[in-house]
């Protein structure tokens, strides 16, 4: 994770001296809310969807932002202009602030954005991942929190099991990966993601917002059992893009390679995104 | 929260300079653990039980202490000579450390050490509080993470019910509330408590290895319904001790007073922790 410039609040610190004071609510009570985005060739990729989710977030979470859309987009051409780093991932951060108590939220949350560089794993994405499930439903799950507790802790099972990560299931019900949605193409040719118990990905969101003239994509519960008849699966995120999924709990998906619906997709959405 | 040093990693800072870098992945995922332990006229209460909870949690997490017991009780002793606070909150902190990329765990965890002024809620403890129920299980709630989540957003809710603190059930079985455990008598004057979907804290534990001559302790799942029948209710923690509980979602518990069992513990607990 190379990082030149870090702003915190109201200035821009050396990434070797971005700190913030352990009382922060983030480390007390990994209270918090964040986003991330990328930039290719110095663009941000869809800023204003992220935009939109990060004043959500913040909002949900009781986090008054003191920057407007306006200045936070100041903010961060700055930073661009700062670091000089082109294609990067750019995350801001909204912590509880410095609680009086350690505990109740203060005044003030405290406002941290960083620019890494960042490239998409292009191999992956040709390729495809292998996934295992796991029964567990995120807590506030439609908001974008610091909370990747259960994920993190994961890791170990999904080496175990030669995964690449892990796709929840609540009971049963298909959920999403910690840090991507999932999709499935049925035997019918239509595209399902799950509706609700998720956070809703901006990149999730542009594919559902593609026109539907040739491929129907649809919100709805998807079962474990349903894996079973999938003809192609794959997951969506920022860094991911569109990740074809061929593998979930040892038992291939489809042909197990990248299916047709998956690429056209791809095609799609990069076309939306430049 | 007053607080003269801090310990973090390998030496001591002011307060006012404790701080730690933004891409700890208590800043980034909210991943960590900690314990917490009073100190009283100098002597900590429990302390032991509190490490054996700290090692446990750090080892669930997959973090390394790079201290050994012995070590952390030297540097809790100089840490309390240098603040000179006879009567105060130890917490120690473990989060997961200068992650690469801010997702996978480091190489080491951040220990961080904070002692702070405290007294214990006498007026609260006397004359009891009440709570409001909320249906919430807590992810890996056997370890004592860093995730409050849910807890500190639910602080509106609190205020709006005129309650003090939020007890969870997990549809319909008690649990927990965010810092303490809860107790109920029955119409039969037995003393019961959760066992599982938990995290079991100190002072619940010392309860529970009271001698049972008189008042029978029983690890029992309790039902919402059940509150209805009980005689007496009361939460324990490190700050609170046994704090009687008068009043569930606007309704009264046995006459809405410290119970004589509640009163007994009290007493018991008093003697077992001097």
């Amino acid at each position: 994770m190379s990082s030149n410039f870090v702003f915190i609040n109201d200035a821009f610190f050396q990434a070797s001296q971005s700190a913030i004071l352990v009382k922060d609510l983030s480390v007390q009570r990994g209270y918090g809310i964040f986003d991330f985005f990328k930039t290719v060739n110095n663009r941000p990729i869809f800023l204003d969807d992220h935009l939109d989710r990060f004043y959500y977030s913040a909002a949900q979470m009781h986090l008054q932002v003191s920057q407007s859309r306006a200045q936070l987009k100041e903010i961060l051409k700055e930073l661009m202009k700062l670091n000089n780093m082109p294609d990067s991932g750019i995350r801001i951060t909204l912590t509880g602030g410095y609680s009086a108590d350690g505990y109740n939220l203060a005044e003030q949350p405290n406002l941290i954005i960083t620019q890494n560089s960042f490239s998409i794993h292009q191999h992956a994405i040709d390729k495809g991942i292998k996934l295992v499930t796991y029964n567990y439903q995120r807590q506030l799950s439609h908001i974008k929190t610091l909370d990747y507790l259960t994920a993190i802790w994961l890791q170990p099972l999904i080496k175990e099991n030669a995964a690449e990560d892990v796709l929840y299931h609540n009971n049963g019900a298909l959920r999403e990966c910690p840090r991507a949605n999932f999709f499935l193409v049925t035997a019918n040719n239509e595209v399902l993601t799950a509706g609700d118990g998720i956070l809703k990905g901006i990149t999730r969101k542009n594919i559902l917002s593609l026109p539907q003239t040739e491929i129907p994509i649809i919100e709805k519960e998807i079962t474990l059992d349903e894996l079973a008849g999938a003809k192609e699966a794959f997951i969506t995120s920022t860094t991911k893009n569109i990740m074809p999924v061929t593998t979930i709990d040892g038992k291939s998906i489809g042909n197990g390679k990248l299916g047709p619906l998956t690429s056209k997709l791809q095609e799609l959405l990069k076309i939306k995104a430049s």
